[in-house]
């Protein structure tokens, strides 16, 4: 017997990888529900070979469901998520809306499993830059203690979603036909050959709201409400894999060999480390999979308990559709990795 | 009356925009000679709407020279600049041959100055993210110290000449026209869409040359061997615009209004900050000018004395060929940043 799962949001860029990922995953699912908006409606998807129909979003979801996996806007979630759960049905949402709720849980199954043991309906799928550093982290800070980091992100523009995508793939096409590229629109600036130092608006402080998500977040999952953590959240004109520059101080000095045997054993994580002849990985080598990837580990000799590393993560699948998946395994399927996981 | 100029280099990346920097600053020019290997002699160029001819270098440079310019390699610099500087010309040498050595003082005229007074003969100009950093730091370093910097680069393909500007160019054409680019030679791995988090060999600790030379080569240009510095240097696919994302650690704190009207105030940086609407500078805006640009200048909520910013520079000028004829004119002319510069 599996599930009855819609995914709302299903013909957006995370929507249609989270649909990807049920199929590779073999996620139980004995009815699939694409939702998204009217536009939308009446769209054909792929799921296991057979067509399916997207169907509208109407003004709740049907109350049979038992997973419904949010792709969609914080309103879209604030709107139906509440009431879904109550129907009785496990919502795990990708948008901002609940994350930092403290009646909902944010999770990163290789981080904080145990945490999504007291859900009330709704767990939150954390900010995608969020989830690399806190699974190229939580190794390390179980071993030592994570007391301050500095992080500096290369975001690819599959983080503004298909629009995103299409508009760095237009701008290249128009660059080498030599034509003018159209006005920019998913981005404040032509992001071929750029990079764009703000992601979300400028708040507090002089911080973006995505560098702000990557402090509190970060510090939910870790359950270390005393990080000390600054962001700089940079796009840059790569596809699908997000990157990280983070430079970690610890409570007890951590010795390479050590944090890079722990980073080893870690889930989710593949070390690409000496001896390799390029020890590190890159967002080409990471898109389309589910591991985190972490490389150029070594001590940072500006601080007595400094460790410097890089962290490389397909934004679309462990950033956020994968993730989501694997939250819906961890609780409807009590397995943390899914079945089809390594 | 003005100088006998020699190009060593001249149709690299950086030389070719040393000839027309000369031109741009009316750099006072009485004879130009630009030289590179033989494979590149008898190619023509032009200085102030006439041609000029590239010659082969010799087995030494012409006696009656008054400055010469190396754009090459470290072991051309080592074979020519002493003997070169011996016979009475200056040399302003762009490769890291004598960065560190003590008796070669190494410049950028907005930030140390004073240090050209006991040349030998040879000037350094340093690494490229080096000026960027140096120039961006030194007006905070004066006013409260600087004790710590972690520092992510976000580094442009021309760094690595015309070879890397060819590739990145390349590779687009080829995925725009659906074709296979050919086989990488400038970078490790494709760099269109993708990072390369490895720029330089790796050395010491688990750092690229690339990396120990900010760290080197800012202490000496601050003056500053306590300096406590951490980089990671990252290549990005754009074309010629390096950028920093840069978390200082002061030795008292200093408030973001405070830092701002030290850098609109300094020589050689240009702020975009609030008010203004992209409150931050991108790599395509530095394009083509020789200013360090620099924004995103905030409080790091992680440190009680830190601040966080973001610099952006064109590598080929300010990075590379202004700074070089800055220091020409710095030595010959007595003038920090000749007549056409702001």
């Amino acid at each position: 017997m599996g599930f009855r799962v819609a995914i709302v949001g299903a013909t957006g860029a995370v929507g249609s990888e989270m649909l990807k990922i049920l199929e590779e995953r073999d996620f139980p699912v004995d009815r699939l529900l694409p939702l998204a908006s009217p536009r939308s409606a009446g769209k054909q998807l792929r799921f296991r070979g057979e067509p399916v129909t997207v169907e509208a979003l109407g003004s709740s979801l049907p109350k049979d469901l038992d997973l419904a996996l949010f792709a969609a806007s914080k309103d879209i979630a604030q709107q139906y998520a509440r009431a879904t759960a109550a129907q009785g049905t496990l919502v795990v949402d990708n948008s901002r809306a609940f994350r930092l709720d403290p009646d909902v849980p944010l999770i990163v199954p290789e981080v904080n499993p145990e945490a999504a043991a007291g859900h009330s309906g709704i767990i939150a799928n954390p900010n995608c830059s969020t989830i690399a550093f806190v699974v190229a982290i939580a190794p390390l800070h179980r071993l030592a203690g994570l007391e301050r980091a500095t992080i500096a992100t290369y975001q690819a523009v599959s983080g503004a979603g298909n629009p995103g995508l299409r508009e760095l793939e237009a701008q290249t096409r128009a660059w080498a036909h030599d034509q003018a590229a159209p006005e920019p629109s998913a981005f404040p600036h032509p992001i071929l050959f750029n990079l764009i130092p703000r992601i979300d608006t400028i708040g507090a402080l002089g911080y973006t709201g995505e560098e702000w998500k990557m402090v509190h977040e970060s510090r939910k999952i870790l359950n270390h409400p005393e990080a000390r953590i600054a962001v700089t959240c940079v796009r840059v004109p790569v596809l699908r894999s997000h990157s990280l520059a983070i430079f970690a101080e610890l409570a007890r000095p951590l010795g390479v060999a050590e944090a890079c045997q722990a980073l080893a054993a870690a889930d989710g994580v593949q070390l690409v480390q000496e001896p390799a002849a390029e020890p590190y990985p890159t967002p080409l080598q990471a898109a389309d999979t589910d591991t985190v990837y972490v490389g150029r580990v070594r001590r940072d000799p500006s601080h007595p308990r400094g460790l410097a590393l890089w962290a490389v993560m397909d934004q679309l699948r462990k950033g956020a559709a994968s993730n989501a998946v694997q939250i819906a395994e961890l609780v409807l399927c009590g397995s943390r990795h899914g079945p089809a996981s390594s």
